[in-house]
């Protein structure tokens, strides 16, 4: 099943189901008006939105309608919480290597980090960014969002609470990643609005991209229209189930939850490319004693995808332009 | 004005008018169902509440009953984004000086961390937690819930938005605190769920006790019936504009908002005692060269109150138990 919610002029949207070719999609609002709403039931919703499903996809769903993605708001235009973890090691020793970082981590312990979830950005909308001297960046990563789990869910019943799979763009601004780390708080100004791929899928939608707890497609990115990363989520160093039993250790997780999984990153980066700008630069610096790569600059134009293996996109395109403020 | 939400078995609970001394209430369904649906709408609403708060004084308002707050959730039960300062630097100093901390911070940035929104507690709730070994804490906090705010809005006009004044008890677990913020990532396991007093006010409610940006009133914070210290919210080294304005540089800020002050500490703590443990310990250390207060066990009852001129309650109190899970 994969879902979607279009621009209504409301804060959250209005809910829709989408076809598996995301050409048609179907208002679901007689199940439910948002999809936080289908969150909120998804017990009782998601047979509705099931058979949905299955009548667009049959060519019987009376309503059905041309799914624009641009038209399309998040997902979830806005969340209750959003954690973003950096599960992708390789990236992180990278950085490290590069720029003689340090990140004192227990070992065992994931990296996660909270994040604003108040205004999460459509996938087709113009990105408004304060001055390129922030040092605009972006990041290629999967998420899930899940189901409410209780205080001490184990991993394997975390990975059963995982309701929708997305794909989504981290923005970051690099001018203050490094001064906002060493305070040790986390990312304030680093890391404005995040932006996400128009469609939610259920995890079944991707096959045999969907086991180990991790998401096995690439993460295409394109800048300007050229290719210039590909890498697998396949390689990440944890399975979902264990980031959100970590979350969990010590209070309940709500139903919205979005968990995202860092930049994906591969050991063959050489080879498959990066999924964003600070990799590239760190390989860079690593090869030629520095970067080569330029920040994001006012009009250009970034795309986030991921196709099947019949080269189908699964989740949609994140295909959007910097803008100068 | 004065409203709160009280428990109706749903997420969001339902929102109530509540008196001036917090004895009665009266159902506010007829305006906005939830304080968030208030708050997404605030210009539409905030006549109509108004208005039921003047009949609920004057003895008018049909309807009416009695104001139970151990049946009040949090004002807001989950919120769409919870960042918390650390606005009060003589905290800090005190933490940096006992530990031989450091906390690299450019001057004049504030300390601000985003956290989960997705899972307050209510004020008379038991706090369920997972092992004393966790070195359970307490943080007697202000706070701020704000309407819309614009990408780059000044301290001024975020000052203009902020529409609600809380208190809340931000329950910290020491033992991760320190592993965490070396990560550089913020808090994950350290801070579980936030508690909050039962009502929130509208800032006009704090009469002079609200000027400069600051909230001056007294935390007066109680362990087993004991008062342990008041510190006073005027002691604040940011306004609440200059805050959310630091948090609005890239990106905007949307309605319901909140944002803590972080915990309330003045440079006369000998005199007028702390609002956490962590600090009470970290002045023993530097008296004694070792803390003599323990952190909190199971069983213990913790109370969080403000009051006005008059020795009325403003916000009611967080009260509550920490139990074992």
């Amino acid at each position: 099943m994969k879902l979607a919610t279009l621009k209504n002029g409301s804060r959250d949207g209005r809910l829709v189901v989408v076809s598996r070719d995301l050409t048609r999609a179907v208002d679901a609002a007689g199940i439910a008006p948002t999809l936080q709403a289908a969150l909120d039931h998804w017990a009782r919703c998601e047979a509705g939105l099931l058979q949905l499903a299955q009548q667009l996809e049959a060519g019987t769903a009376s309503g059905a309608f041309a799914f624009d993605p641009a038209q399309a708001m998040a997902p979830l235009p806005r969340a209750h919480q959003f954690v973003d973890a950096s599960a992708f090691l390789n990236h992180g020793n990278i950085m490290e290597q590069a720029f003689n970082l340090t990140v004192k981590r227990p070992e065992g312990v994931p990296i996660l980090v909270q994040r604003q979830a108040d205004d999460f950005a459509g996938a087709s909308d113009d990105f408004r960014f304060r001055s390129e001297d922030d040092n605009a960046d972006y990041e290629g990563e999967f998420g899930v969002i899940v189901d409410d789990l209780p205080m001490g869910s184990t991993p394997e019943r975390c990975e059963q609470a995982i309701r929708l799979v997305v794909l989504l763009n981290d923005v970051s601004m690099r001018r203050f990643v490094g001064p906002e780390m060493q305070m040790g708080f986390g990312f304030i100004n680093a890391k404005p609005a995040t932006v996400f791929a128009p469609v939610a899928v259920t995890p079944d939608e991707l096959g045999p991209a969907w086991r180990d707890g991790r998401i096995h497609l690439d993460m295409r990115v394109s800048r300007n229209g050229e290719l210039v990363g590909q890498p697998n989520g396949g390689e990440m160093d944890w399975r979902f189930g264990e980031l959100l039993a970590h979350l969990a250790y010590n209070r309940n997780l709500r139903a919205g939850t979005v968990l995202g999984t860092g930049t994906v990153s591969n050991r063959e980066a050489e080879r498959v490319g990066s999924a964003c700008l600070a990799e590239v630069r760190a390989l860079e610096t690593l090869a030629h004693g520095q970067p080569r790569t330029p920040w994001l600059r006012d009009g250009e134009r970034m795309r986030f995808e991921a196709l099947d293996d019949a080269g189908r996109s699964v989740f949609g395109a994140v295909d959007f332009r910097m803008v100068l403020a």
